[in-house]
C-alpha cells in the first residue's frame, strides 16, 4: 500500500520541495508515497480569506482559527481515515526515531503546520491531534518540521533505502549514537584511520565500535542512555529468551 | 551586514527550497541574509566524482571522503571567515534555541550536510566542525536538518518577524513551553475561549498564562524545567541588579 501524507498548511508551494529530489523524490516517483496538500487558505472566512485572528487576552501575533484549521482537516481525512494525525508545534512532544519507525509502518499521516503565534488550542481536542515538535527551535511555521519528518519515515519505507540494514545500526536505536565512520584515504593531512578498523579482526572492530558508540553516547547524550535504562526497567522480562527488538 | 550562509551539500538544488517562500523568502529577496551552496559533487574525483567509499572496518553503506569534504569547505570558507562551520549529524548536540539565537545574532554560518552512512570523522577535527543534531530522528541527509536550521535563524534577523515582540514570548525561553493560544470565535463546537482570555483582567490573564505555561512544561518537558535550574545554579550572582538576558 502507498504510505500518504497529507499536509494541512498555508504553503502548499513548500510540498514536496526538497524531498523531490534523492532518495525521497525516487520514491515518491517510484509511488512508494504520496504527498498531497491541503491550502488552509482555501478554507478562509470573508474576501480576504482571513485564516487568523488576534489572540485572546492580547499579546503579539495572530493565531490559526480552530475553525478555518477544523475544515481544513476535515477536507484532508475523512472520518474513516486511519492515519494518525500530527500537529507540528513546539508545545509539542519531540518526535524520536521510535515515533518514526510507528509511523513509517502505518498507512501513513495527516500532517498540520502551525504558524505565526501558533494554533488555537481548541484544535488539538476537537481533531484529536497529536503534538509533536523536531527539537527545541522556534521555527517560522510546521513546514519545514514536516519535511523532517516526512524525510525520517520516507527512508524507511520498504525499498527506498539502498541497504536494508543501513537502519538498523544508526543512532538513537537502543539508545545510543552509532560509532563512528571512517574511509579511504588512509591518511589525510595528520591524522591516519585508527588501525583496528582495518586490521581485518571483525571481532576486534565489533567491539571498538560498541566502546566508541557507547563512549560517545555518555560524553554527548546522557540523556539517551538514561533514557533508554528507563525504558528498560519499565519493560516485562521476556521468559521465551527471544529479543524484544 | 548581511547575513550569510554557505551550504556544502550534494543536493545544492534543495536549497533556498521552502524558504524561497513566506517570511525567509521575503528577507532573502530583500537581502537580509543570503543563501550560497557549494556542491560536494565538483570536488568529487576521478572520472565518475566519487565523492564516498565503503566504510573502514565494514558494514553497509557509503562514507563521504574526508579529502573531498575538505575541498568543498576550504572553497566555502577562506581562512578569514569568522562564521562557525556547523555539521548536521545524528551525532550531534542537540540545537537549542540560545545557540541559534547566538548564530542569528552572529556573521552566518557554514553548514556541511552529512549523507548515507555518515561523514569521515576526521574531517571535524581538521575543519573544527560543531556537530549539532534537530533532534532525536535521523534524516536521509543533513540538508532538511540545515533548512529547519537556517529557518530558526533567519526568522530572528532583525526586520524579519512582524511583530518584534513576537520572539521574546516563545517555546523554549526561560525553559518554558509557551502558553496555549485562543482567538475568536468565541465557541467552537461545544468549546469556549477560557473566560479569564475575555475578562478584560490583564493581570488575571498574565497569572494563567503563566500558571498554564509552567504546567504544560512539567507535564509536557520536564527536562526543560530540570535544564533550566542546572543553568540557574550555575550562573553567578549579578549584583547590578540587571537581567542577564
Amino acid at each position: 500500500m502507498t504510505w500518504s501524507a497529507s499536509i494541512v498548511t498555508l504553503f502548499p508551494e513548500m510540498f514536496p520541495g526538497p524531498l523531490a529530489h534523492s532518495l525521497a523524490g525516487k520514491a515518491l516517483e517510484a509511488g512508494t508515497w504520496r504527498c498531497e496538500t491541503v491550502a488552509l487558505r482555501d478554507f478562509g472566512l470573508g474576501k480576504h480569506k482571513a485564516v487568523d485572528d488576534t489572540p485572546s487576552g492580547g499579546g503579539p501575533g495572530m493565531v490559526l482559527r480552530t475553525d478555518v484549521l477544523a475544515a481544513a482537516i476535515d477536507a484532508a481525512s475523512n472520518p474513516d481515515d486511519q492515519r494518525p494525525r500530527l500537529l507540528m508545534t513546539p508545545r509539542g512532544k519531540p518526535l524520536t526515531q521510535a515515533r518514526v519507525r510507528e509511523l513509517a509502518a502505518g498507512p501513513g499521516a495527516v500532517i498540520v503546520c502551525g504558524r505565526f503565534e501558533g494554533v488555537d488550542e481548541r484544535i488539538v481536542a476537537a481533531r484529536d491531534l497529536e503534538e509533536v515538535c523536531i527539537g527545541d527551535i522556534v521555527l517560522s511555521g510546521g513546514e519545514v518540521a514536516a519535511l523532517s519528518l516526512l524525510d525520517a519515515c520516507v527512508r524507511l519505507l520498504p525499498g527506498v533505502m539502498g541497504a536494508a540494514q543501513s537502519g538498523a545500526q544508526e543512532s538513537f536505536e537502543h539508545g545510543l549514537l552509532e560509532y563512528p565512520q571512517y574511509t579511504r584515504p588512509q591518511q589525510f593531512e595528520d591524522a591516519e584511520i585508527p588501525a583496528v578498523l582495518t586490521s581485518g579482526d571483525h571481532g576486534a572492530v565489533e567491539r571498538w565500535r560498541t566502546e566508541r558508540a557507547l563512549q560517545d553516547t555518555r560524553k554527548r547524550r546522557p540523556d539517551l542512555l538514561s533514557r533508554e535504562m528507563a525504558a528498560e526497567s519499565r519493560r516485562p522480562i521476556d521468559k521465551s529468551g527471544g529479543s524484544d527488538v
